[in-house]
C-alpha cells in the first residue's frame, strides 16, 4: 500500500501505534508524557510547569512556491504556523530551533531576509532562536521546533469536546486561501485588499494571547485552524469522539470574500485553511465570559453534538445539510 | 553571494549576527540562553536543570541514497545523530520530535520500518517519540529534534579548550567513512568485515553515557566528530580561539582500515566523518582519572596548543607536518 492509499491522517495513526507498541517492556517514563503524537503539540511534566514542543516544516513546492510569496514571508510564516500550535495549547513559546536545507546557488541575501522573518516573528513573541543547522538540498526546507512551557495543570486539547458544548472561532476565515488564490491566479483587487489578502495568506498572526486567554477563562478543547475550519473541526470530533452542526449563516465571512470572491466564500471560509485563527469548543456560560473578556472577536458558529464520532455536517437557515466537495488541506 | 561561496560555516556565523542584531532592543528573556547557534546543541536554563535541544535533518540524495541503506537503519540513523549531539554535550535525551516529508508514492512498509529503526534506538536510551508532523515532498527529509536535560551547571562545549590540554577521542574514526565507500563502490569483504563496516556508516552508536561520563569526570569541552576528526577539532579550535597539534601515529587506525583500506586508512580516519565518537580535550590529571574509570576507550591524539585560532595541524613522528586534501564534510 502506499502512503497516498493510506492517506495523512491513516499515516499519522500507523507511526502513533509503531511508537506505542515498540515501547512496550522498554525502559522509558512514559508517566511524564502527557500529550504524545496527535495533537497540536506534545506535552510533557516538566519540574515545575508543562513544558510544550511542536515541529512544523515548510517545503519548496509543497507548501510554498517562491514565485508567489518572499523569502521574508516564508520566514515570517514558519514561525508563525509552529506558534500557532502553541497557541492552540494556550502555552506561552519560549525558545525555537531551525533546520534549514537550501540549494549552494541560493543568493546569500535571501536567506538573509529569510532570517529576518523568521526573527522579527519570534522577537515579537519574546521567543528566542537559539540554534539549528544547515544542509544542501535541491528544494529549500525550513523546519521548525519551538519549544514552550504552560501555566497550571492542564492544556488545551482536540480530545475534550462534550456534547452539548458550542462551537466558536477567534476570527475570520477564509482569507488565506482567497490570498492564495490572489498569487497564484495573478488577480487584481485595490490595494487595501491586495494587502489585506497577501498578509492574511503570507504573514498570519498566531493567536497566542488568545489561546492562552482561552485557557484561562475555563476553554478546554481548541485547535488551530490550518487544514481548513471543517477538516480542522473533525479532528477535534474524531479526537473528543463527538459530532458537530455548523451553522452556516453563523460562520463570519469577511467583506472582501463577500465582494470579491461571492460565488465561493462560504467554502473559502468554511474549507480554506491556513487561517490560524483559533477553534473552540465550551459550554454556553464560558463562552458567555469570553465574549466580555477577549480581545479578539469571538464567533459562535455551532455546537458539539453526540451522533457519530469525528463527523461534522453544516447546515443552512432552514436545517438542511450542505456538502462541500474539499474538506480541507489534503497532504497525500 | 552564493551560498556555496559563503560556506556551511560562514553561513551559520552570518545566521547568528542576523539573529543577535535583531534581538537588540526587544523584550526577549535573554539571560536564560546558556549556549545559542554555533554549539551542538542549543542551552537554556530549565527550573532545575539545564534544558538542551537539538535539530538535525536527513535529506535523500545528500545525507543518503536508498539504494545502500535501508530504511530501518535510516530511521535508526536519523534519531542517532541526534541523540549523539546530546551525547557532546554530556546530557540525557528525554524526548523527540519527528518531521517527515515523503512522497505519496513511498510504500507504507518502508515508512513501518522507518518508524520502528527510529523507536528501537530512542527506546533503547529511554528517549520518548513524543509527536511530529508528515507532509508530502519529492523526496525523504527527516527532521528530528531531541529534547534533553543535564544534571549540574555547566554542559560540555566547543569554546573550553585551553592551551596544554591534551586531545582525545572514545574510539576508532573512519569506519563509517570506509562503510559509505563499500556500499557506494559495491566493495566486497568477509561477512564480519561487511557487518563492521556497514554497522559503522548506517547504525552508528551515540556515545550517550560516555558523554555524560566526561562530564561527570571534569572534562568542559567536547564535541562529537560528524565532520571528521580534523574539521571537528577545527570547529573546536575556532571556538575556544586556540590551535591543535595532532600526532598521526597516536590516530588509533581499526585494523579492518589498515587491511583493507592501507593506503586511505588515515585520511580515512582523520577526515572521514560521520564517526560519532566524541572527541574532547582535557589536563593531564582529568585524562588519567578518565582511562581508568570510562568503559569506552580512551584514545590521546594530540595536544592544544596557543598559536593562530581555529588551526589544526597534523605531524607524523619526525615533527613534518602533513596536509590533507579533504578536512571534512562541506556541505555547500
Amino acid at each position: 500500500m502506499k502512503v497516498s492509499d493510506l492517506g495523512e491522517f491513516g499515516l499519522i495513526r500507523l507511526l502513533a501505534d509503531i511508537v506505542n507498541e515498540d515501547k512496550e517492556g522498554k525502559d522509558v517514563p512514559i508517566d511524564k508524557l502527557l500529550i504524545g503524537i496527535g495533537d497540536d503539540t506534545a506535552a510533557w511534566k516538566g519540574d515545575n510547569d508543562i513544558q510544550l514542543a511542536t515541529t512544523d516544516s515548510l517545503i519548496q513546492g509543497v507548501h510554498f512556491n517562491l514565485d508567489t510569496i518572499g523569502w521574508e514571508e516564508i520566514g515570517y510564516k514558519a514561525i508563525a504556523v509552529n506558534l500557532s500550535d502553541i497557541a492552540a495549547m494556550g502555552g506561552i513559546p519560549q525558545y525555537c530551533l531551525v533546520s534549514l536545507a537550501l540549494p549552494g546557488a541560493t543568493d546569500v541575501d535571501n536567506v538573509v531576509k529569510l532570517y529576518h522573518g523568521m526573527s522579527s516573528l519570534a522577537y515579537q513573541y519574546g521567543v528566542i532562536i537559539a540554534g539549528g543547522n544547515v544542509s544542501s538540498a535541491n528544494e529549500l526546507v525550513i523546519s521548525i521546533t519551538v519549544f514552550g512551557t504552560l501555566k497550571g495543570s492542564v492544556a488545551l486539547t482536540r480530545s475534550a469536546a462534550r456534547e452539548g458544548e458550542k462551537v466558536a472561532i477567534t476570527g475570520y476565515t477564509g482569507l488565506s486561501a482567497a490570498g492564495m488564490r490572489m498569487l497564484k491566479e495573478d488577480l487584481h483587487f485595490d490595494e487595501e485588499t491586495t494587502n489585506l489578502l497577501r498578509q492574511a495568506h503570507c504573514k498570519p498572526v498566531p493567536r497566542i494571547q488568545e489561546g492562552q486567554g482561552l485557557l484561562h477563562y475555563g476553554v478546554k478543547t481548541a485547535i488551530d485552524i490550518s487544514d481548513g475550519l471543517i477538516a480542522d473541526l473533525a479532528h477535534i470530533c474524531e479526537a473528543s469522539k463527538v459530532s458537530a452542526l455548523i451553522n452556516e449563516n453563523s460562520v463570519p465571512v469577511h467583506p472582501v470574500l463577500e465582494k470579491y470572491f461571492a460565488e465561493s466564500c462560504y467554502r473559502l471560509a468554511l474549507t480554506g485553511g491556513e487561517d490560524y485563527e483559533l477553534l473552540f469548543t465550551a459550554s454556553d456560560d464560558v463562552m458567555k465570559r469570553l465574549v466580555n473578556k477577549m480581545s479578539c472577536p469571538i464567533y459562535i458558529i455551532g455546537e458539539i453534538t453526540g451522533e457519530i464520532a469525528g463527523q461534522v455536517d453544516v447546515i443552512d437557515e432552514e436545517g438542511k445539510k450542505l456538502s462541500f466537495e474539499q474538506s480541507g488541506w489534503k497532504h497525500f
